[in-house]
Formats: C-alpha cells, sequence, structure tokens
C-alpha cells in the first residue's frame, strides 16, 4: 500500500474510488456525500439562497492555528455568514500534487471535518484531481458553499450605510497574515504568532439576533481590514475613519510586522469581520461580541463620514494618512 | 500594462480588481456577478436543489473541439443534468500559475462565457487565485453548480434499475480522452480527433419530457464507459451486458486506441450520457435522441442482467469478456 498520493488516484478509476472511501468519505462523510453521485440533493423551503466560492493555495499547509482544510470551511463559511446566510452545505475539492504523503491529507481532511462540525455545514459533494509533481504544489481546496439568508441577514447592503454609522471588528488584526508570512520566513515557533481561522457563522448570528442597526459585514481577509474598507467606501460613497489606537493588535503582530516592514492594516485576516453599525447600536454591538469567545477583544475602530469614497487612518498624535488599497508588493498565497 | 498573470494579480488588491473587472465580469457578467460581494443571492421556491463541483486540470488548455474553459462548464453542468437537475447557476474559481498570458486567460474566459450562454446557466460567483511559476501549470477551474430538481429527474435512482432494462448512449465514445491523448504525444491535427465536449443539459431535458421509463443516467468522464458501468452494476447488484459491435466509435478513435493501445471503453467522454432505460421505453428514447444535434449517432449498447455486479463485453464472434474499473496506467489530467 502506497503513503502518498499517486497520479492513478487521480484517475477515476479503482485507486481513486479507495482514496475518496477511506479518507474523505470516512472523515467527512454523511448520507448525502455517501452517495457518491453526480451530485446530492436537498430540500429547500422558498426563500432566498447564498452562494460563494473559494479556492484555497496556502503555503505552508500547516500553519500554527491551522492548516489549509480548517482554512478552505472558514472561508467560505464566513463569506456566506457576512452575507448574512446561515451557511448549511460545502462541496470541496482537491487538486493533489503527486507525491502528498496520505498522512497529511488526512490530517486536512480531519481538520475540514471538525472544522464543519464546529460550524454546523455538511460536506455534500467533492471532487479529486491529481496533477504530476512540480505541475501543482501539495495540496489546493476549492470550497463552495450555500446558505439560507435569515431574516435578519437579509437587509444587510452597502446602500444602507450612513454617515455617522460606527465601524466595528471583532477583534486584532493581522493574525492570520503575520503567521503565514512569519512561516516563511522561517521565524521561530516561539514567535508566539497564531492564524485566527475560525468560522465566523456562530458569533455574527448571535450579532444579527441580539441588535438592530448592523447595516453591512465584509472579512477582512486578503488585502486586510485596508482593503476591505476602501471596497466599502468606495460602494457606499462614504469616507471611511479608522482610529489607530482602538485597532486591537497583538504585540507578536506588532513585532513582526515593524520587523519585515508590512503594515497590519493590509495583512490578511480569517476569523475577523468588519461590521458596519448604527451609531447607536454600536455599544450594544460590541457588547454582544464580546461575550463570545471569537469576540473578546471587539471595538469600535471607525465611523463612516461625508466624502468621496476615501479611506483615512486617525493616528494618535492627531495626524491622518490615507489608507489606500492594496498595491505593490504582493503577499501571495496567504490564503 | 503588462501582458501575463502577475502574483499581484491574486493579493485581492488594485491588481485583482483589475483583473476581475477587466476579465471575468467583462465577459460573464451578470447583476449578480457584478455585485461582486462575498455571496450570490438568490430566490428559490420549495423544492429540490441538486449541487455539484469538479475541479479541472485538463493538460492542454486549448484543444480541438474546447478548451479549459468550456470543459469546465460543461462538467459541471453535465453532473447536474444527469442527476435529473435543471442546471441553473455556476461558481468559477481559478488557481492561476504566475505567466499566464492574459490573452489566453481572456480566450478561456469567452468560451465559458459562450458555453454558459449555451446551457442556460449564469456563472454568480467566482474567485482568483495566483501561485508562482513551477508550483501550478497554466491553469486550473474550479466549478460549482446549482440546478433545480425537474418532475422528471426526481424520480432517477439506481435502485429502480431491474435486468431488461437497456444501456443507451447519446454517440460515439472515447472522443474527448483520445483527442487530449494525442495532443500530448504529438499527433497531428489532421489526426481528425476532436473533443465531444458539450452541455447535455438540453438532450437530457427533452430526453426526460418526451419518453417515460429513464430509471438512471450517468455521464462516463474519466475512467470512460466501462467505468461508469461498474458503478452502476455495483450499486444497482446486476450485471451490465455490453454489445461491442453497437457502441458507436469514430475510425480516428479507433484508429488512435490501437496505435497507443488503449481501449476506447476506459477513455473520459465529455459530451456522453448513459441512460438506463426500461425496455419498452428504449427505441422511444433513442428516438428522441436521435433528433437532437448531440443525439445523432445514439444507440442501444446494451442490457441490465441478472448477476452479481460485473460488467461484459459481448464481442461480434460471440466471446464475452470482463470489464473492470479503470486500474493500472493513469491517465492524468485529461479533465
Amino acid at each position: 500500500m502506497t503513503d502518498v498520493v499517486l497520479l492513478a488516484h487521480g484517475d477515476g478509476g479503482a485507486l481513486s474510488h479507495k482514496l475518496i472511501k477511506e479518507i474523505f468519505v470516512a472523515q467527512l462523510g454523511n448520507p448525502m456525500l455517501n452517495e457518491l453521485s453526480d451530485a446530492a440533493l436537498f430540500s429547500v423551503r422558498q426563500g432566498k439562497l447564498a452562494v460563494s466560492t473559494d479556492s484555497f493555495v496556502v503555503d505552508p499547509i500547516f500553519f500554527p492555528g491551522g492548516d489549509i482544510g480548517k482554512l478552505a470551511v472558514c472561508g467560505t463559511v464566513n463569506d456566506l455568514a457576512v452575507s448574512g446566510a446561515v451557511p448549511r452545505y460545502l462541496t470541496a475539492s482537491f487538486i493533489i500534487e503527486e507525491g502528498l504523503p496520505l498522512k497529511d491529507l488526512k490530517m486536512i481532511t480531519a481538520s475540514m471535518a471538525e472544522t464543519a462540525r464546529a460550524a454546523g455545514v455538511q460536506v455534500v459533494a467533492g471532487d479529486t484531481k491529481v496533477v504530476e509533481r512540480g505541475h501543482g504544489d501539495k495540496v489546493f481546496i476549492n470550497t463552495a458553499g450555500i446558505g439560507f439568508l435569515s431574516d435578519a441577514g437579509s437587509s444587510l447592503s452597502y446602500s444602507r450605510i450612513k454617515p455617522g454609522d460606527k465601524v466595528i471588528i471583532n477583534g486584532s488584526i493581522g493574525d492570520h497574515g503575520m503567521t503565514i508570512l512569519s512561516q516563511r520566513e522561517g521565524f521561530s515557533v516561539s514567535s508566539g504568532l497564531k492564524s485566527d481561522c475560525a468560522p465566523l457563522n456562530g458569533i455574527i448570528e448571535e450579532l444579527l439576533e441580539g441588535v438592530d442597526g448592523i447595516k453591512f459585514m465584509r472579512d477582512p481577509t486578503r488585502g486586510g481590514v485596508a482593503t476591505t474598507l476602501n471596497e466599502i467606501a468606495s460602494s457606499s460613497g462614504w469616507d471611511v475613519m479608522l482610529f489607530e489606537e482602538k485597532i486591537p493588535l497583538r504585540k507578536e503582530v506588532t513585532g513582526a510586522s515593524a520587523m519585515l516592514g508590512l503594515d497590519p492594516l493590509y495583512l490578511a485576516n480569517e476569523g475577523k469581520f468588519l461590521a458596519i453599525v448604527d451609531k447607536i447600536h454600536a455599544e450594544p454591538a460590541v457588547d454582544i461580541l464580546r461575550r463570545h469567545p471569537l469576540g473578546r477583544e471587539a471595538a469600535i475602530i471607525g465611523e463612516i463620514s461625508e466624502g468621496k469614497s476615501n479611506v483615512y487612518l486617525k493616528t494618535p498624535i492627531g495626524g491622518t494618512k490615507r489608507l489606500n488599497t492594496l498595491a505593490g508588493a504582493p503577499l501571495p498565497r496567504i490564503c
């Protein structure tokens, strides 16, 4: 029995079936996936659905706080959750480089299964392809997700954003991006850096059910908080003012950012979301977030103001600098 | 302005946005995709949905009869269609190797757009990642699809398959697989080989609406007709008997197969489906298929018989040989 993935694992024949049964079905199995049919079938009631997809190519595939499997579940779950949907079903598709140790694939799949359970979603359909050594990189995972729009979630729209609204985040920024970069740069594990990778649907459901005035949400992944806020500014037509001293930031991230010359506002997050909230509901919203394990450090970090779709950072000593969309030195394969 | 994909096209910043707008939205655009939000939202009525996903890593990415873009749309559309669903929405996710010419990406996206129009589906959500040169291979595409189960389609199940049922195919076998292999082996274009890559939802809808007695369908992609029939035999518990002289086969495929020592029964198809049909409805079903451009050469190629989940091929001179699931020399990256 081989202990690595072979090209024949991807040809649709006997070895493919063995891989699917012994790793994917064994760990992710449920009545729909176990059918191994061309499509998963499920019933829906009248309503609104949300669908999202992301491919994950993070390098390295294992990192402090997670791995590519956990990330692949969280990424799509979070895209659905910030859209106001309750995530329910995922598809998972693997592009594996010949030679990947089967034990790595098992660990990744186990991590997907654990994260899916935590998020309350089921993997109902999948696919496996294998590419020759040197034509891929260990493993790439695509997930697509389907969720049902909740009543509270169905009113989210950037058209509701108005000057005076507050910008809220559920915790510290830059943890995921800096963790991945530090792994590549060869920092020791003792840096204390750890990805924030987590499924956000639970905390977001509590927020939407607990308080009115949530107008819009997004998760600041690639490009970080600065890029996501630029998208919000651009879509809404208003300015966003960020207060530097209010932004939660771990000292490990501050230190590593200084060393590498990077700005945490542009680093990817995988367990954070930004909410634009009516000002009278902003404090109650933060209170709700802080009661959840993923929101202990939630804070109001900025506000919407009149303007021309720009994002500004106000420093503690009173200066103001403009934050543009990420451009320039790319940070590849962060997710 | 660069004419190839750069790592920065995948970092979620300004260049990513430009790529998305100028290539993906320009060609695949529709009101849902154009929102560029974290998830596409759409309304559904009470009923049953089908969801499917496939990643495409075909090499080469352009081939006679299609390209990876057309294939990525057809593959998922066909998986939904053989499941009895009317395909409606697709997601599309690209993993691009740094250095891919933008004109190639445009051609692939144009091909996806054209195929999606032909199939009556919309691409409603997407994602782009870029990996370093040598860590991917030109472009990999994942599609996930959502369809609505039709009344006629909702009764399909391998549990309905019984001895005496006929096995129908809508045309010649092995065209896609042999086309890809011949490209890699360096056959000249004058071989006349051409992929059968096509969206099958139209012809399948006509079949389901036109005749009763369609019990089960699958598309014989990776692993070919022999492997798919082994899955059907294994799931249903019956034997499948194939009649060699009834199987439509182009002479170009026969010739190339002999030369390469390959059996067309194990070669991938991307525009073919197998239907298991009650014997009294089999001839009318073939008549309906033959009226459609994708079913001109439709034929009854076999039948279900008592047995122990085996597949046999009956040769014209009366011999019988067992056809196993594909195992052995892999044919990688055929789709």
